[in-house]
């Protein structure tokens, strides 16, 4: 990203890169009202667990400079703007939590986010590419799916945090990205982030993930989460499960690589996570008009959940390990 | 299909539907050589295993036609048009050994192998509607992936054919249709045949499939299959396996619907089979140049394989039965 940050608060206002936009053109969407920023969300041009967090946060201080008619209606638009990511919402409520402090102190904190997104991404970065090197002989292939990079945070990222931090100790041979169907995000966006960290990959379409992993060329599979429930239950982009299943398959560790934040301790397991339905137009393109479910996310199960790593700790939902 | 064969022999050449153009426009291709026919076949203008033993057997009837040379030349052409698929050289081969009774003895074999398909799958679609009404309480809810229609043979189709046979018994609810990347045969083609049959049908991204089926939403997978080796181990169009891990996980039957001619004796197991790699550009469409794994096919392992049904038995692999 070098010095573009994904989502950014400069002259009160947010600057965020048009992810969908990209990789062709990286073009800046500088957003002044709550109303843009919803639309900007649900369009998935600011998309990825971490950074809907900060977008919440920074949308929140926005809001909380309305009348109160205007920002009870922009903050339940911001929670609501997609329904299964838990940080959107969380980013809210964390900072609304100080407006008893006076408006300025909202917009503090969300700004204590945003600049502290990059030192807990090291973080959880850090720890799981000690996690995979004491589990796993270097240099490592690793297999990812979607975008759980810079693009999904403010800096480092998630599970390519990881892929960072491993590229950094040179113990990183290969990544294979899957292409992440419907919107690309990681043909776009995933391959996008490793040419600019000079990190050898391929690309395949999301069906051969698994043949990827069951001829042996992926080590291990690192992806992010966009809601883990108290049992493990791991919500990510849809494509994540088969994933999971063919990791569990090949005996190779899957990893989940998400902020705190994304735990959710007040749902018990993954079916009681609503998941996106999105237009099937997404999935059409060119072709007539028909039934689609374009589902956005799916459930990985704990019990084929190796590691799932934060900021602060690694619980192994395999081995019975309850996030909450 | 109605009136038009998905490949036929009209007037001393092959006539056969492009099916790159599917579902826009029904367009016919007269193939006259052998070169041509290769080309089609290499573009996958015709394509599925059936239709492909069918065209290997045509091809060969051309070829025997020509000079010793030109007809080595041309016969070894079509046996390695593509290295996957039995059927093709299959095809090839069964015609040859007519050869010594004269080049039309030749032709009438390979003519007999088209007349014969239509009766072989709806044969086949029959045992599979007969075995899933057994073991499934309906009407049932299928899951498939790619294309195994009648634009994968002449007439009928194999899995689809166990799916019209279904729809004809009033047997059958709903149709699962994965989209199937690269080349979208599910998305084009299968959802093409089912509109005509007035299926009910829903398109979901490939990666989707595994929801599909954790979400109870379908009761059974049924796909086609390329090449099944003499374990049991089948190979099929990249995605197939994802969909039998999390049929096995889901505990709902996968159901592989192949001629006996798709069963290679002289391959002990799924790794003897050479997978063709494809031309990366298939996936990239118009994203930046870069380094892609594009299989076209994947192995399910024989223990993921409820029954395999052909036109003259079911075996069951899961279950430790082998098909040869």
């Amino acid at each position: 990203m070098g010095f573009v940050r994904t989502i950014d608060w400069q002259d009160h206002h947010i600057v965020a890169i048009d992810q969908t936009r990209l990789p062709n053109e990286v073009v800046l969407l500088d957003i002044f009202t709550v109303e843009d920023l919803v639309a900007a969300i649900q369009r998935l041009a600011i998309r990825g667990a971490p950074a809907l967090g900060v977008a919440g946060a920074l949308g929140a201080a926005m809001a909380v400079k309305d009348e109160p008619f205007y920002r009870d209606r922009d903050l339940e638009a911001l929670r609501t703007a997609r329904p299964t990511a838990v940080n959107l919402a969380w980013g809210v409520d964390h900072v609304l939590a100080k407006l008893p402090n006076g408006e300025d102190a909202v917009l503090t904190a969300a700004i204590d986010l945003l600049e502290s997104d990059a030192a807990r991404n090291r973080a959880l970065g850090e720890r799981g590419a000690d996690f995979l090197s004491q589990h796993v002989s270097g240099p490592l292939a690793i297999q990812t799916h979607c975008n759980a990079g810079a693009l999904a945070c403010v800096e480092w990222g998630t599970a390519l945090g990881v892929v960072r931090s491993l590229h950094e100790r040179a113990n990183l041979r290969h990544v294979y990205v899957d292409e992440t169907r419907p919107l690309l995000q990681g043909a776009r966006l995933t391959t996008w982030e490793l040419k600019a960290m000079g990190v050898d990959h391929t690309l395949v379409v999301d069906s051969a993930g698994p043949s990827v992993l069951a001829r042996g060329l992926a080590d291990a599979v690192v992806v992010g989460a966009d809601r883990i429930t108290a049992n493990g239950d791991v919500v990510n982009k849809i494509g994540t499960y088969p994933l999971a299943l063919a990791a569990a398959r090949a005996g190779v560790p899957f990893l989940v690589a998400a902020p705190e934040s994304t735990v959710d301790r007040a749902l018990r397991c993954g079916a009681d996570v609503e998941i996106e339905v999105r237009d099937g137009k997404e999935i059409l393109g060119g072709l007539p008009e028909m039934s689609t479910l374009n589902l956005a996310f799916d459930v990985t199960p704990a019990d084929l959940v190796t590691a799932i790593v934060t900021e602060d700790r690694i619980v192994r939902p395999a081995r019975g390990e309850r996030p909450a």
